[in-house]
């Protein structure tokens, strides 16, 4: 299973991505969480120490140690990630969650993240999971991720949205950019809601067939957004309202 | 005066920028505000109807024009925009603020960004303004605008900033790519502080030099970012601050 999360900045990408890493990993999946962001976090907020995700490579840098081994034609890395041991040194392990970054921060005004992403989306595309694995690929705020077809070939676009005007049109132009790129799932989860209106508002917008679920503003995931808060998955009605859409997830992508 | 605002998904840059603008309209400045995130959601807030953003060409589709008639060699653009007439067909303008789009939406799958950025870069750096017009670049969110160096050639680079340590983590790696890029101005302020601990951590991650100011937490401005809410500079004791606040940019950048 290959799920991508994205959305407007701010919308809460990172904290969703991170918790349902947790909550699968919790079931006793292994996770590939993929942090497709150059402005990385969610090392961060998945309690990894900074001194440690400093150290971490990028994965763009093994594009030439799997085509050594491999043989490789630079099109396809046929790689099982439970055997291979490149693997282990471009990742960090947080339980049954193994942590990778697309790319380091380079200097100012040297380069895009083009063959980045490149690599990422081939590397997405050719890896052989067993059948209980899960990449996640937490993307960067916006659209040119999906523009350059960094997501495709993953099973699920997940789109988290603020009910605001902003963020919903941002969620409509990254629905159809995932259509686009062939993703045969592309659903909706509604996230910092404050009022009744807003409720109505994402309702509204969203088909009840693609809007999985709407979570209330909580000061709890903004605190863990920022990294000031728990590192662990949230416990009580929000712990159960995160379950439900993280197993319904699971269920559309089936 | 020519100035990038940037910062993490969610910190308040659009709306910051927008009220920039029109603290500047204001005062009697011709404002050229550069939509620079693919994801333009700077027009709407600026109260400009979805019907007409549609209609908006990108500047980019400006290149062979003026280069035409130009006889530019690609490397600069030595255009006077009071003066000149293929600007109007590239921007729609709110009284003295004249809005402009870096790019339109791609398809999925099909491109990055680089071309836009790269053509933006040179158009900013060869623009020959009057004494006190003003260029604003809205910069997408996150630092690939930065290592791509778009906004080089700025005289001063503003970093929104929330409270939270992911937040902070993006504009100390913000800071450093502009002073790599050889901004002379590099100047952070805070947004959306919620508890008196959340001033405190802003103050001591950044010098009194550098932090301008810090906002607090506003429904009023988050209601203007998902654009539901007013298309005016905020009045009351907001509007003082933010005012406080950009009269301080524009004395440090002269």
């Amino acid at each position: 299973m290959k799920i991508a999360i994205s959305g407007k900045g701010g919308a809460g990408k990172t904290t969703f991505a991170a918790n349902l890493a947790r909550w699968l990993a919790n079931k006793g999946v292994t996770v590939l969480a993929v942090d497709a962001d150059p402005d990385a976090s969610l090392g961060s907020i998945l309690g990894i120490p900074e001194a440690e995700l400093i150290k971490l490579k990028a994965i763009v840098d093994m594009k030439e140690l799997i085509e050594e081994r491999m043989g490789g034609s630079g099109a396809f890395y046929p790689l099982n990630p439970k055997v291979d041991d490149i693997f282990d040194d471009y990742s960090i392990s947080v339980g049954k969650i193994r942590l990778f970054q697309m790319g380091n921060i380079k200097g100012g005004g040297t380069s895009c993240y083009c063959k980045e992403n490149s690599f990422l989306h081939a590397l997405v595309n050719s890896l052989i999971l067993d059948k209980e694995d899960t990449v996640i690929l937490d993307m960067g705020a916006g659209i040119e991720q999906l523009t350059r077809g960094t997501a495709q070939g993953v099973d699920a676009l997940i789109i988290v949205t603020e009910p605001s005007k902003v963020s919903v049109k941002t969620t409509a132009i990254i629905k159809r950019l995932g259509f686009e790129l062939g993703i045969p799932k592309v659903l909706v989860v509604g996230n910092k809601v404050r009022k009744n209106e807003d409720e109505g508002f994402l309702r509204n917008h969203f088909s009840s067939e693609e809007l999985i679920d709407i979570l209330p503003f909580s000061e709890e995931l903004l605190d863990m957004s920022g990294n000031t808060g728990s590192q662990e998955l949230p416990q009580g009605s929000l712990g159960i309202q995160l379950a439900n859409i993280y197993q319904e997830i699971v269920r559309r992508v089936k």
